[in-house]
């Protein structure tokens, strides 16, 4: 049983050490731990490694555990009676480029103001190391205030979030005895908006695909051979071209035959959140959405699937112009998945269709990059309750359930390989830019960030 | 008239000397003059200052003339009676890139053999640094042999043939009258074969256009934004999908209006050449034509237009994976023009037909990169016919007239500014790999290149 008086004492911990949480976020933020990247290994170790060292100081039993990929940190407090959490964020951010259009060095932190707020710029600033050390500061501000943590806390840090992931799972199952808890915590999503916190209860699953187009067996002039010799480029953008319905939606065989209806109730009960479609699209200078026709924006981004090109090159694309026939030319696709999807049956049926529009004289090498079903939480779990409730003390506003358009696979590994149900709080926004240039956490997100982790480890003990 | 006996003392003069004409052309080739990279334009100033100190020292009347862009070298020989010719070829080479592809360095050069050939390897051994020698080396030996030349001798190099050229016309145009000549020769195309030399009468024009896609203000997270906004990627691969019908031919609106069925005269002469569809494929591990059915690839390559996507890029393109959705995309798309087509009909229709393809939220930006239209030669000139004998007697077989599915778009200036005949005469063969990796030109077509100017001189004397 927590008492307000001992809450308070922890707050009030929080605020007054907040520079100094300030400066371990910053500290992590300098390391350029991008895991997608080879080139990048040893910083993710570092990251790994500084981690875990924050983690022992706070009195975890914590390590670097080697992968075949990068470090996974795993820490676990001292046995204690009540609730056990196992919290989990990731410690790996995304490529950096296009780099000109940072305006600041996306590995040098910075307090900048953006209307009227104060906002920390760095690549990881939100996603998701700003996220991850709010729930960190708030366990140092509970040791520092009453010497324990109100609950027994282990921790999972990955560093392949960003790239796929592949290696957590065999981890997780390997260790599956060890990393045993009562219920998972995730902090990498939003909050409604500024002023209302949100519990995410629905997440959508992924499937990565890489495809690389072979034709000749060397770049020809397209003088030359134009006509004659089959043109990798304009194969791919047929591929591509293909996948998408002029009315928006995905036309692979079978692609919607498991997606679910919006039952009339979460209907309601999202037309009552008052999203507001067109400053969402806004915000990023569009105006029209571009998904199925006849259905929410909110609708498209929770409850159906997407297929986006999330890259594609082939030929010449420097400066000016050259007259070539590629050899080869690669684009590399995602498919969100919703409740009720197979990631499997999703890659064959997407495998399938390339190799049915491959004309003669090209061949197509796949690569996977990743695949997890979607995920959902029920609604009504006494410890989802609690922590809406601690939530809803620190923001004096009612914390809401939602669903999230992204995907985080370690959701539906908890659930399959652990047995847990995951909560899913966090504190980013929309105009975060993650992912893109200039990605930001504000300085709001960090500080409350802390503090509702405070309320919400309080709240779990009750 | 020129007598057997002088040609002979020239022709010797060509092999005694070939070491160091070798020598001369690998100073040339060691110098970087990518013309489309504004990184290099210092090399290509370099490059034109090299021959014009070449040209001089031949008793030419020589400069690197600047224009907007790099440098265009003109070089007159003393005035004389009879036929005057004005040479052409280009100075500049393509981008190396992908340099990993390379067995050596592209500005290295280097003699290797290759199926039992002597070979020179480097970038612009054979477009064009290799062609253009072959006539300033003959030159030389005329010069040394007889002391002058058999015909009256200006030459005007330009050095920005693979980046568009815009601002040779204009320069053409001002000095309109110093160029005035009889006929112009152009070295930069192929043998028919490797034992059959060929004068070049059909040459394809040329439209460059890229486009690039915009829609966000900003790359976005394709988990939150997935489905709702817009996506460049796909936006450019239903453009580009959209150009090509499945038969193969270009579905601009107009595109073969102007568009002239072969006559059954060519139709004859070219199928008597033997040409071998699938050797020509083979060579580059293809087999299948795929351009428009039910005409023959010699037809394709040398008599209609094409389409081809020489570039395309969008999104996240590096190692891994990166769930994007970027703010733009582009394409850098070629048409290859035959007699009759209008360049500024047709990058209209191009530019309409993208603009109809916009999806809203989508707005586009066209880059042109050079325009011209094709060009035929009429085949019953004398000039022809003496160039013909020339090379029938250094090669010892009929040399044949034929079409080239390249554009040379200098020729359509020349008639158009100059009112000038081209003669297009060239020793490259299909295997050269010019504007690819490991770029060659055969010591043969060199050596016999430079005799073979030695004779075509001779015989325009006559």
């Amino acid at each position: 049983m927590t008492s307000k008086e001992t809450i308070d004492k922890v707050l009030s911990e929080v605020d007054h050490g907040l520079q100094n949480s300030l400066d371990r976020l910053f500290d992590l933020l300098r390391i350029k731990s991008i895991s997608t990247d080879p080139a990048y290994a040893a910083e993710c170790q570092k990251a790994a490694d500084w981690i875990t060292n924050e983690l022992t100081g706070l009195g975890f039993d914590a390590a670097a555990r080697p992968t075949p990929g990068h470090p996974v940190v795993v820490a676990h407090g001292p046995e204690q009676p009540g609730t056990h959490v196992l919290f989990y964020a990731h410690y790996d951010v995304q490529p950096v480029d296009p780099i000109s259009l940072w305006d600041t060095d996306p590995f040098n932190p910075q307090i900048k103001e953006k209307d009227g707020r104060k906002i920390i710029v760095a690549r990881g600033a939100s996603d998701d190391k700003g996220q991850m050390l709010t729930f960190i500061e708030a366990c140092r501000a509970w040791k520092a205030a009453t010497g324990a943590l109100p609950v027994r806390v282990s921790l999972m840090l990955e560093g392949e979030e960003e790239s796929g992931g592949k290696n957590l799972p065999p981890f997780m199952k390997a260790n599956a005895e060890e990393l045993k808890a009562d219920i998972a915590l995730v902090c990498d999503t939003d909050m409604w908006d500024r002023t209302t916190p949100s519990i995410t209860t629905m997440l959508r699953g992924l499937v990565g695909e890489e495809i690389i187009v072979t034709a000749a067996d060397k770049d020809l002039h397209s003088g030359m051979f134009g006509n004659a010799a089959a043109n990798p480029n304009q194969v791919v953008a047929n591929i591509v071209a293909g996948l998408r319905a002029a009315d928006g939606s995905c036309t692979l065989p079978g692609f919607y035959d498991d997606v679910a209806e919006l039952s009339d109730e979460l209907k309601e009960q999202w037309a009552g959140l008052g999203f507001d479609e067109k400053a969402f699209l806004g915000a990023v200078d569009l105006h029209t959405p571009a998904g199925e026709k006849n259905r929410s924006v909110l609708e498209q981004l929770w409850a159906r699937p997407t297929c986006e090109i999330n890259g594609m090159i082939g030929g010449y694309t420097g400066d000016g112009f050259k007259t070539v026939i590629p050899a080869k030319a690669s684009a590399k696709i995602s498919f969100r998945l919703v409740s009720g999807m197979d990631p499997k049956k999703i890659r064959a049926a997407f495998r399938a269709y390339v190799q049915s529009m491959l004309p003669p004289d090209c061949s197509v090498e796949f690569i996977e990059h990743g695949g997890s079903p979607a995920m959902t939480v029920p609604a009504d779990g006494a410890l989802l309750r609690q922590a809406l409730a601690g939530l809803t003390d620190e923001w004096n506003k009612q914390a809401v359930i939602t669903g999230s358009g992204g995907s985080i696979p370690v959701v539906g590994e908890f659930k399959k390989i652990l047995g847990l149900d995951t909560l899913l709080i966090g504190f980013a926004h929309i105009d975060d830019q993650i992912h893109s240039p200039n990605e930001k956490y504000d300085l709001e997100s960090y500080h409350r960030g802390i503090r509702s982790w405070v309320r919400v480890l309080g709240a779990l003990a009750q």
